[in-house]
């Protein structure tokens, strides 16, 4: 299963291509411009020393890959989909990692989206047969940047489709330190896009910057 | 500070209740019915093997405590608070452990009031002075009750009040293997409450009885 990023030139997604590549997988970061992807995956491959990560536009990276992750800034998920929508067919599976969430006089908020999660929203806008899961929410960038750093926490995977649920799993599964848990239908993203916003926040109260779950019990 | 339970003869009151006791603090279970709260205390100090637990009606443990912990059903949480008003004063602070959730077709679901928390609609009822914190909320009662048993895990304590916040985190910080983390104001209680909907879904997924959170990194 080759791996695509749309929107891969923020620290998310390179944190996240560094820890896939690394683990064996194949990550191809897509942009709008091509070059400023290229760019983002020679910073990759030289933190990595080796060239394991490949850059390119957006509609190539969707033509080469399976498992696409969403990982433009919230704001921008519904426009990005819109226009990945004709090259997105049901050989693909998006992996959307975004929160939606604003800061007011430097506290981190949810921004509710009428009740609903931006997974749910996302969701709409794919064409029919597309699946999505959703993700890697809570999994703050700067972690996942430091390669020596284990990353000791579980991933919260949910979809409406249980496929796509296996496939991101088995994906996350390769990555060392990271356990996937499997958490139920997409609309429990309203529960775990609201929990990165208490990670933020539990950073910002106790001046870290690493804050993320682990479950016990389980 | 005496230790009192509003609604006291519950699974989440009886696990918390011999956790406070085990770590030296003096509890009383407080019920509508005196007789109630006295076997549901008999029934604690025969698991600690001492006497350390007292049960009274709720009107009695409200004159003789300080820091009392809302342990009757989410449901009747407002009813409970509209009961005890003309009882309760600025000497007391008050902890809401309670969760909105139902089960349709064998899952737990959030019961959403409005985008507010439980929490939230409780502080509204009591009477001006009062403080509230949310807490406790994402620890099950099942781990709770079994004192053998290390809760590795956190605590979220949301509240408006620091002070009420405060008090909270020092007495949940007396019980060993339990980590307080203040997670900001009272609204930060509509993500806690979701989390433990989270948790009883991990549970029933994964066929456990114990999920519960730890953050990494802080």
């Amino acid at each position: 299963m080759r791996i695509g990023f749309l929107g891969g030139t923020g620290v998310e997604a390179k944190g996240l291509a560094l820890r896939l590549a690394a683990a064996g997988q194949a990550v191809t970061l897509g942009s709008r411009a091509a070059d400023r992807a290229q760019a983002a995956a020679e910073m990759c491959n030289s933190i990595l020393g080796r060239t394991l990560i490949f850059g390119t536009s957006n509609r190539e990276m969707l033509s080469a890959t399976e498992l696409v992750f969403l990982t433009v800034p919230f704001s921008q998920a519904v426009a990005a989909v819109e226009d990945a929508r004709p090259l997105l067919s049901g050989s693909h599976v998006l992996v959307d990692v975004t929160v939606p969430m604003t800061f007011r006089s430097g506290h981190a908020e949810y921004l509710d989206r009428a009740g609903e999660s931006n997974s749910e929203v996302i969701a709409r806008r794919l064409p029919d047969g597309v699946p999505l899961a959703a993700a890697f929410k809570t999994i703050p960038a700067a972690v996942l940047s430091n390669l020596e750093y284990p990353l000791n926490c579980d991933v919260f995977v949910c979809s409406d489709t249980e496929e796509a649920a296996r496939i991101v799993m088995n994906v996350a599964g390769t990555i060392p330190t990271l356990r996937p848990l499997y958490c139920g239908p997409l609309k429990m993203a309203r529960t775990i896009e609201r929990m990165t916003v208490l990670a933020v926040e539990l950073n910002r109260i106790h001046k870290k910057r690493g804050a993320r779950y682990r479950i016990e019990g389980i």
